[in-house]
């Protein structure tokens, strides 16, 4: 069985990237199997995600990369394909999301390893526990028991070295803090209206307004920003004779299948940032 | 030949409307062709569409259902179907939707009658000519040569008794004593994005921010709101790779298709006003 | 509370037949919540689908139909919004479409009362007893096998007074004489493609055709046809990257979805056959 | 101005490809600006699409790839980004398909040449005429007019050095000696099903069938094959209300935005064939 990689990188961009990468691909007798590449016109950046075949050890490979990553001042990971994404799952009371992933997973469809899913209520426990993943609740209703919580949050992050914090509906606003420390790690999921719509309950303003789309955007969380990169997004048609129940339960199918397809690309390195927007090597 | 006609109406939802209106059905003879009703829970009113096939002079149907009307306090139109509508069309300089309704006209799947297409720039003026239609420009390029414009508008409208006016990506702001004369009657398109933005050139900024969707909202025109009633949504994916030029030309075409059906179903007399919402009936 | 009942009917296509029918429901003082009307010009059957509240009881609106039903000669039927639609679902190994339906039920967005799952494997027991429901397993090997396994499926139609067999995934094709028994009242999903493919295998035959498109398609079971009346479709783009286990993967989800919205509609009494095609009142 | 170039070959999967390609852009100065790669599990052939900016004139860089197609033995086509392709279309009497590519192409979004629109009926004459395209019509209606027909589609293909032709509604079908001698160069659209029908108005059967979705399908013409390896598919949904008449407007519509996609990828070297399959570097 050869190793198979995945590799990707951004660094500024010149000529002579992609030659110099594929020459350390060679040197060890690598096969690129994928490969997606992109320069950005807006921070002439490139990016580039390859996989890659070898017989030869890992060391040989990142022996052969160290000087071109270095010669390019490349922000660089080397990955093994298939490897599952130490993800940890944030809940709150809603079950969809968190079923998709469930489901999903145990399917062999979606490539995590989820040592903890965290709530600030006990009601997802028994789903958690039909797939056997460990389950933690604590309450969140004051300042302090939130900063418990987000405490708890880091601790787990560190136990284990996770690479992914997913907000599967967890319906508290993370500290500023915490967006910080975690930046580029965290992935949210949120409804999606044409137009957008501010305050409470967008269901009801969506119906009052009679929209004709409703969906579900994946996104990075940012502290300083309303809406972090958008990674992936979806919408579905509705019309006039929806409830606003009705318009839930749509919506909710939506941002199940967006969040777990914005998992599935970040645990396969798919994501990747150029300023304020991703790059999705699909 | 028997005649078809259109019944379209709205009134306070209660008890016996149905039994009401197709007992004047029943009264001369027709048949239900086709038919769909709304009650709104929001408003408390009831909207129904018929079409009704019947040997009968309309006259006789008239005189069926004006005890009807008066009873239920009913805002009601009585159509033939297929009847041309009498559309009147401003435009700028971008063809994609004078062309999209124009050639679907001449196809015989939009019944529009256009007796001109007025325009504050020159550019289109053969493409009308092609399409047999007549076509008249005057600059707007300050308050005096806008209030001249308007003052046009009103006039054609008068002239050739228009029921809808359709801003074919017409650039200029109509006035809000010419969107309170016309209220209910004109219809405009716009791109849409998630998230919504504000400013100059929308595209750019759904480039920069790396929107997964990009669409259009076809939605009648009001004074009030920065959006009138949505009549109809559509969005196409697209990715990182588009530049700016190509996100244009991808919601260049769902800003025709999604205008062309608004205008098609208001030609239709599908589209009924609930409040700040529509309802369509499809 | 008023009741709140469905009526769907369908007769020869006649004049007054709504006047007729809305008799009956001002006669007991009904008001209609929805309402759906569709003429055939291919049969020159009329169908109907009404959502009428009142609050007189079940007897006096059945008093009131009686002669309208006679009169037209109409196959109606009479159900309370929201009763739970007595489901027996068989399955095979592929846990997604059971899934999908388990979860939705439990969320409160799929009214059925499964009594049973029946199976030809006992891979699925875990799942079923995770969502409180009877599971039961009977190997399907050889004609005697198969024949007790339908009689079982007979058995449990009787005794439940099941109104809908769902085949989520049941790898054994059903006998021509259950198919005639359950006419009607069975509903399969199977992937779709363009062009459609024959024979074992047609992921991987999707995949070496290279086609852009593949889906699901949910239709009711006959024993004459290669494929009953059609009753929902949805398709996914795809494209050359996607290996047949990818393929694969995308496709159980659309078959997942586009089953389980085939049930919520039979289940509120929207499905109504016209010869060989369905008439959906969503 | 630097020269900007698409580069597109296949050969077989081998290990350096992407190195020794990469070399000779290296070799004279030149910048990745887009790149799209594939290696096929199935043929073991591996496909490339490159586009490159360089100020080296054409000679060097094709100096320096000699030796490389050599090695590898590719296939390959070396061509400048935005060059029109020389295209011919054959159009009978639905103007759909040609309206949308001819209004592309003038809104300059369809980088297509189109020296001669070539038809067995007259009617577009006028459509061609609007967008300054010469138009030429023979009628078709036996075995020698046939002949003489397929005579002149060769000649103009030699005369103007024909890259691609494009059957736009083109309503015979192409003797297997010009699909043989045009093989690769040909494309097509016809509507598409779910499930597909044989014989005469295929919406008219949709329509019995009561399919809920109707589509598209761009593809190569092949001789020997019912259809060619596919380009591109679309479907959009349909219900029973929709008429065969309406069905066939629908239809027309995807079959335009279908066709012109294909097109656009063909002119822009996006379009690759893998044995019956087409790789698309979108």
């Amino acid at each position: 069985m050869p190793n198979h990689w995945i590799l990707s990188f951004a660094c500024d961009d010149r000529a002579g990237i992609v030659h110099a990468i594929t020459g350390a691909i060679v040197a060890c007798g690598g096969n690129i199997t994928e490969s997606q590449q992109f320069s950005s016109a807006d921070t002439d950046r490139f990016f580039m995600r390859l996989q890659v075949e070898a017989d030869a050890p890992r060391e040989d490979f990142e022996r052969e990369l160290a000087p071109v990553v270095e010669r390019y001042d490349m922000q660089w990971q080397l990955d093994d394909v298939g490897r599952p994404l130490r993800t940890l799952v944030l809940v709150s009371k809603a079950a969809h999301c968190l079923n998709d992933m469930l489901f999903r997973q145990r399917a062999g469809q979606l490539a995590v390893d989820i040592p903890l899913v965290l709530s600030n209520h006990p009601d997802l426990g028994d789903l958690a526990a039909f797939y056997d993943v460990p389950f933690e609740h604590a309450a969140v209703t004051d300042a302090e028991s939130k900063a418990a919580f987000e405490a708890r949050v880091l601790e787990v992050v560190e136990q284990h070295d996770i690479e992914l914090v997913v907000l599967a509906r967890y319906m508290q606003i993370l500290s500023p803090e915490l967006c910080e420390r975690l930046a580029g790690k965290v992935v949210n999921i949120h409804h999606s209206f044409l137009p957008g719509f501010k305050g409470a309950n967008p269901y009801r303003q969506a119906h009052t307004r009679g929209v004709k789309l409703i969906g579900a955007t994946a996104h990075f969380v940012t502290s300083d920003l309303d809406e972090g990169p958008i990674i992936e997004q979806s919408v579905v048609r509705v019309d006039h004779t929806k409830t606003p129940a009705q318009l839930v339960a749509i919506g909710q199918d939506e941002e199940s299948r967006t969040l777990t397809k914005a998992v599935q690309w970040f645990s396969e390195d798919r994501v990747l940032l150029d300023g304020a927007r991703t790059i999705i090597f699909q």
